[in-house]
């Protein structure tokens, strides 16, 4: 069955973690909003009145039946298919555990540029948002990546992976959420992130995973910008 | 098995939407950390840095050889022992998008108070908590409920729960949050709650189920106060 992924097309932001996801699995995908009429496409899908399960916001994914929203659920709903999820209850609950605490990481990552409102433009909130980036990174970004570290360390079969010793979205996700902080926050990264060996080595490790460092080269690819959800404004780093 | 559960044992908070949840099934478990001394039990345990499966923060659960954290995560793993989710794989996973959907709009009702960090007080924030909860009142307020007014409006087999024709934890969550929203900015919702007659009907409703009401009236049932997520400050209700 064809998986259609809808998003924003000219950001990474949440759908990233569902295209990494796909592409490290080789999985057939249409990425639906970058196709051409693809944005009013979703636009259209989204204000159905008639769906039974409608989104809040993109990204969702749609495959035969299935309609998913919510990042952290599209991805629970594809690890199993793309073989990117343990076999075992536990760990497919720590996998998924480990997703929504990325996702609560990259929420905050937003916030440090809009911390007064979405509907907001981000110069019309520029002091607030110095003050809520100087507690992000002194205090967010060591307490998230140093739980991240601390998951790898206490692996039981060892401290290459998050979870279990073969690859998962959580993961994917942490190699995404290293990625769009070390974009975001390059001084404050480098700063700080000899702090995470493991961390750091298993976001080099995805890196090169063939699938994965073919996509990173490809046009699939949406370069960081300041319209995403990590953006890099020179003053917010510290 | 018993289930322990571990929380903050002074407020509502994020353990609210899990607790609500074993009380409406009867499930039998522990509060841990309203226990004597199980506060400093909750620490010591999510110090342990020979957990294979750590929480990043409260509120976690045990039961046997499974803990898991996060709220969410949590209500995806108690839903089905405790008949809260559907069936069928799309009903499920479609719960547990609302109960995502109910998370965010939980963070961003605490974020009113604490616009730019958790580690300051809300006298450190005040002026930018007035321009956040400006903002939430006005508009995130209206597109969360209005979309789950939308879902109720749109569930095939009726306009009576979010999901199928059956109580699900994404029904107490909605509870939940009407709850505290009716606490935190009583003007605001008086203002507009009529414009979501299926979601309050709903919300009457989970609160007069005798399991329910038997918890509301207990002292099991904490009440709201300002140190939790939901926090009525005058000034911040418009």
């Amino acid at each position: 069955m064809t998986i259609e992924l809808y998003y924003w097309p000219s950001i990474q932001g949440r759908g990233e973690f569902v295209r990494l996801a796909l592409e490290a699995a080789g999985a057939a995908y249409v990425d639906v909003a970058r196709e051409p009429g693809g944005q009013a496409r979703m636009l259209k899908l989204m204000g159905d009145k008639g769906l039974p399960h409608p989104p809040f916001a993109p990204p969702f994914l749609v495959e035969g039946k299935i309609m998913v929203a919510q990042t952290t659920a599209i991805l629970l709903y594809l690890g199993p298919k793309l073989d990117l999820a343990p076999a075992d209850e536990a760990g497919r609950l720590f996998t998924h555990q480990l997703s929504l605490t990325l996702a609560d990481l990259t929420a905050e990552a937003h916030d440090t540029h809009h911390p007064i409102g979405v509907s907001l433009y981000y110069a019309d909130q520029r002091p607030e948002a110095l003050r809520r980036a100087s507690e992000f990174r002194e205090q967010r970004i060591p307490k998230f990546l140093g739980y991240f570290e601390r998951v790898m360390a206490a692996n039981p079969v060892g401290d290459t992976h998050l979870v279990g010793r073969a690859l998962t979205y959580a993961d994917l996700g942490l190699f995404q959420v290293v990625e769009g902080l070390r974009y975001a926050f390059p001084k404050a990264m480098q700063a700080r992130e000899r702090g995470w060996p493991r961390v750091i080595a298993l976001r080099d490790q995805v890196a090169a995973l063939p699938k994965v460092a073919a996509y990173l080269a490809s046009d699939r690819r949406i370069a960081f910008n300041t319209d995403g959800i990590f953006r890099h404004y020179a003053e917010l780093d510290g």
